[in-house]
């Protein structure tokens, strides 16, 4: 029904649309359906009883502190222990250079409203995080796509987008989703180099960082531009973005952006007049369940838990996949990128793939031009092992059936 | 230092600016500084002891999904009790009809989104909320001040008002912050038919509404618009606003939007790019906190206790105010307003104050204009009735050695 309101929306949410990946949520509430869709942790890593433990403690010790209002730039003792986080990866920074938000989702939201005009350019890689495209189309933002092959974003292509002068390039550097591609050293090198000489900016996106199972851990594009200038201090050209969504709990909704001082500053008055502040409880609780190395411990608890899944899925996919049909190999995180053969649409293989009581997201969803047809994002740590090799072996069937051939399974059967 | 960012912040960001509140708390923290700034609940009313048994509640029983991604449009148990708690009020709403939002602020921030392009009016009372403006400047609006008097915003300017095609009207029509007045029920009426009459819809924003210490509730303006059809059905003309914040506790940041379901899914979506959804951890133990009518049990408390509090700052203002100050009787919520003599500015004065231990905030940050220089918000929720008693005591004598005369304090000692 048509209200009063029908005719007075803004140009800009022309630009929004719902995220298919939300809509998918409510498939995955069908008990028998396997979903790859979704960037779900998987639950039975959910420290719950830490959290029942800290609820407790915070209330206790901190009372009516932990319910009243309180800073917008977030909790001190959080921001004390990310900037020590922050340290270990190289780069010496203070409390004053983070900001926590409400999810990555509200820093990436919140980048938008500081620096962006309608129509300025960003730099992103070509599939790249949905829910950055969904943050900045709010902001009339417009994209330069750059290619990926399995080193990450091609080098030889920035050149062309930094001469179209983008306000700054965002790239998700470890197990990126969608593609669960890593950049690779040299080109880490590069990039950070050729930002330097043409003054463009870095958003460094790094929610799966800790999540490596295997191969040694990469140093940030943080840490490479301070190393650039043959020091440690935080230059401020990168600024960097995580979350506890992916090692603690997503349901908290608390992420940090690292920047310059200045920007934080322009960062806070845009988060005032956004939510005022992240909630001091959950700050509070967050802080007590992640202390004194609590957190430490447990990554290298769901290390262990993905890596299994990941390995499942790999071996899945190598049974039940039909020929012609690619797949990436991340060292980490939580995603696979699977291109299916040319011409292949995976927007009604979804439709074949439901009716197996599986699910993917298309990859188109992940590309600034709405390319990517042929490919799909699949998320190996919500499901367990047994349901992994379940739910590959009927999305090979799906595709098997969409392409006309025998699957993979079909045959080794 | 400037940075490489430092040429690089949008146009809107030249409209923003710190809130004068938010900067005020870090002077809050002084103990020795008693503080009518502020929109601070008593922290003595929060239920502390009822938050640890819903914490513990919650982890126990739904455990792994308290921590976990939820629906954007939030916590379904919770939309349900707001619908029901609308409907007391006199309109049918549905659980489809409501948002949850991560505080009111976050209500505001995402109608600014889908609704304000650069250069649209916003019609407001004039003072207004200034968490309105500071989320709706980063929307590049232009704002139509309307005149308030004891009985709130005057009717006879209106029709101007409305002729200039403002995108919305934006009414805190209960104990308004920052005035403390509330709209009359004739003048509600007259809101009502004109903004019909012009095809104008409504923001009736209502945090205070159920903090009513004496006199009857008046009808909300949706409710109104509603029995204007001879009806109790919404008719979606005005959107309405309201939070726990200051009924169970602010530092949760909880807050909802009823509005008509077309409009809520272009919220959703404005919200998925925001920040995903609000803590789900945090929905459910709120939704355990105030469930089985703990919440209206509560709110009877409050109004006690605030009740007392405003008796106390209306008896001190008397004893301690020179002439020629007067200021507002608000029957309920949080705030009174304060006027002192023409051609004195309160932003000089508030220097003097902090000399005299005692802090409030300066009226001409509540005005769209920035008029208003000879006002000021006294906030009388958070000090307790001794405190009220020597803040004012204080304040009446900065006021009074700024206007150079004996503080009426200074006399009847």
């Amino acid at each position: 029904m048509e209200t009063i309101w029908a005719r007075r929306y803004a140009l800009r949410t022309q630009r929004m649309h719902s995220s298919i990946i939300r809509e998918l949520y409510k498939l995955i509430e069908k008990p028998d359906l396997i979903s790859f869709a979704g960037g779900l942790p998987a639950p039975e890593v959910f420290p719950v009883e830490e959290f029942k433990v800290a609820a407790q403690r915070v209330l206790n010790e901190s009372g009516w502190r932990s319910l009243q209002y309180s800073a917008t730039e977030g909790y001190p003792k959080l921001r004390e222990m990310i900037a020590r986080h922050t340290e270990r990866y190289g780069i010496m920074v203070k409390p004053e250079n983070i900001l926590i938000t409400t999810g990555s989702q509200q820093a990436l939201d919140l980048i938008g409203k500081v620096f962006l005009n309608p129509g300025d350019r960003v730099a992103v890689e070509r599939p790249t995080y949905l829910g950055a495209l969904q943050a900045w189309n709010a902001y009339q933002a417009e994209y330069i796509g750059l290619a990926m092959d399995d080193d990450g974003m091609r080098i030889e292509e920035l050149e062309t987008a930094f001469r179209s002068g983008p306000k700054f390039l965002y790239a998700l550097p470890n197990f990126q989703n969608p593609s669960g591609v890593t950049l690779s050293l040299s080109r880490r090198k590069q990039l950070v180099k050729l930002a330097d000489q043409w003054g463009i900016p870095i958003i460094e996106d790094d929610p799966y960082g800790q999540l490596r199972f295997e191969g040694d851990h990469l140093p940030l594009l943080a840490v490479l531009d301070a190393q650039a200038r043959d020091g440690n201090q935080y230059t401020g050209n990168v600024i960097y973005l995580s979350t506890f969504s992916k090692t603690l709990a997503p349901g908290i909704r608390l992420g940090w952006i690292v920047a310059p001082v200045e920007v934080i500053a322009k960062l806070v008055e845009a988060k005032q007049g956004s939510d005022l502040h992240s909630s001091t409880f959950v700050q509070m609780v967050t802080y007590e369940v992640a202390r004194d190395g609590f957190l430490d411990r447990h990554v290298q608890h769901i290390r262990s838990v993905y890596r299994v899944r990941r390995d499942a899925i790999l071996a899945a996919l190598k049974r039940h996949m039909p020929s012609g049909v690619r797949w990436t190999q991340p060292e980490g995180g939580l995603f696979i990128w699977v291109t299916v053969p040319e011409g292949m649409d995976t927007w009604p293989l979804l439709h074949e793939a439901v009716e197996q009581k599986v699910v993917f997201v298309p990859g188109a969803a992940f590309y600034d031009d709405g390319s990517g047809q042929n490919t799909m994002r699949l998320n190996f740590s919500n499901a367990a092992p047994e349901q992994i090799e379940e739910g590959i072996r009927r999305l090979g069937a799906a595709i098997a059936r969409v392409l006309g051939t025998v699957p993979a399974g079909g045959v080794s059967r």
